[in-house]
């Protein structure tokens, strides 16, 4: 039974649009798994990052129960103010997805850039040359180095990254729906479209479905990060499986069992190219 | 701020391989939404429901964080031993589908039976004779009284219930595949298929997919629940609609202000028929 300052109580912060989505829920079953391993509980805390009163509510949850440590994923990974709540209150801090340097954190994150470079490669590889891109949330770290990726690699290839191709996504299905309406209607059709989540690449299948345009006969379509739904979809998903599971367990090890060197503060996991259905090689 | 004994924490067990489905998520959003109004916080608990000693970890997690009470979904509300170590240890039990009674507990539920013969019979008024019916796990309520609601209005309608077209599914999306595969091989194809909850139909349709089969040309198909990936799949699903996150908020408020009147601890929620694409008039 592990317990430091006589807590048992490992927090797991999260904004509430995020609760329904295959990535919290498997981020979630690998801290749940960690937890049982170790005798630990997890208290889950949804916050409405409109609000003023964060820190307040983050003090107010520490006093009544004193927490072993707090994961937090992306975005509120990255944000200033709950970082410097929780260091001010000596509670240690597991990081997953960070895009800002901490100092003081646990990080576990995999490297969004060069995962979208490898995916994007990929479809070039397959002969694609117009590839289109949905972008995730502007203040989401991995949304803004997977499109590094993407460029990068569209660049070194010698394509243009064509500003008509490039559309914002927020990571959800419905943003998907939205980038898709919009890709689906420039002529000529591109050739490829990379949604850089799965929930944004599933709404790009539904308005394709819509349109009578098949997956990858009409244009290819890749996400990224093998989410449950990558799977349940048709035509399954190429995607970047980042193991978010093994994430969120590793992310509550941190806390459970801190590394004694600073440099094994930081852990990057592997990311693989899942190859399925929806891409095939460009039509001439 | 509310507490009862000293405490602010509100427990929410689950079997693991629940915590990725939308049902747990949507109604996890509930439960974090009801907390957040009155300053409480979710404690939440991933059971093996094969090991042997859940009493034991229940007695070592109440007596390390008092809870003011604990939210249970099925099919852990209907296992008796774990509702008698709750109740030994005096802690407020509230549950969501539950099948049994116990008397002692706050129930929300919606009524399945009804809900599943009103589904049926909007496919029979669609024309459908051969309706196709996939089960849920046999130890789970809501899957028994879909099974009955069903039954009951094949049978209103003087409709056969062919057992060759009832198979059994356990609420995932993989066991809906080998259902939809079972099904779609039988010879002439059922012309609906009820699938009694919505990842058991998404499987189904992959399964349609891959044979070629078009819903709903070719047949009919309904799911149960109205998950997320009901309106992610294409075509978007006909679906009976539970709202699961109103379902777990009222089940956190049941603990957070319980009703002093017996007859108000146990509350019946609406559903309702959503109607989209996957479901059609019968061809002749």
């Amino acid at each position: 039974m592990i317990e430091r300052d006589g807590s048992h109580l490992i927090g797991f912060f999260c904004d509430m649009p995020m609760v329904g989505s295959g990535y919290f829920g498997m981020v979630q079953m690998g801290l749940l798994a960690a937890c049982r391993k170790a005798g630990c509980e997890l208290v889950v805390k949804a916050f409405d990052l409109q609000s003023t009163d964060i820190p307040e509510q983050i003090q107010s949850l520490i006093v009544r129960s004193p927490l072993l440590g707090v994961v937090l994923p992306a975005p509120l990974c990255d944000m200033a103010e709950l970082l410097q709540v929780l260091h001010a209150v000596g509670v240690p801090v597991a990081r997953i997805a960070p895009y800002s340097e901490a100092g003081t954190t646990f990080d576990i994150c995999i490297d969004n850039e060069k995962a979208a470079y490898d995916l994007t490669a990929y479809l070039i590889g397959l002969g694609h040359k117009r590839i289109a891109f949905v972008k995730g949330p502007p203040d989401h770290g991995d949304a803004k180095a997977r499109f590094v990726g993407y460029r990068k690699a569209m660049g070194i290839a010698g394509l243009p990254v064509i500003e008509e191709l490039c559309v914002q996504g927020m990571f959800d299905f419905n943003s998907g729906i939205v980038a898709g309406e919009e890709l689906l209607s420039v002529k000529p059709l591109p050739s490829a479209i990379f949604a850089c989540n799965d929930e944004m690449a599933v709404g790009v299948v539904a308005v394709a479905h819509r349109l009578g345009l098949r997956i990858p006969e009409d244009f290819s379509l890749a996400g990224f990060d093998d989410s449950p739904l990558a799977r349940t979809v048709w035509p399954e998903l190429t995607t970047c499986r980042q193991k978010m599971d093994l994430m969120g367990y590793l992310a509550a090890d941190f806390l459970i069992d801190p590394p004694a060197a600073p440099e094994d503060r930081k852990r990057s996991q592997d990311h693989d190219l899942v190859i399925r259905q929806s891409t095939a090689p460009v039509r001439e």
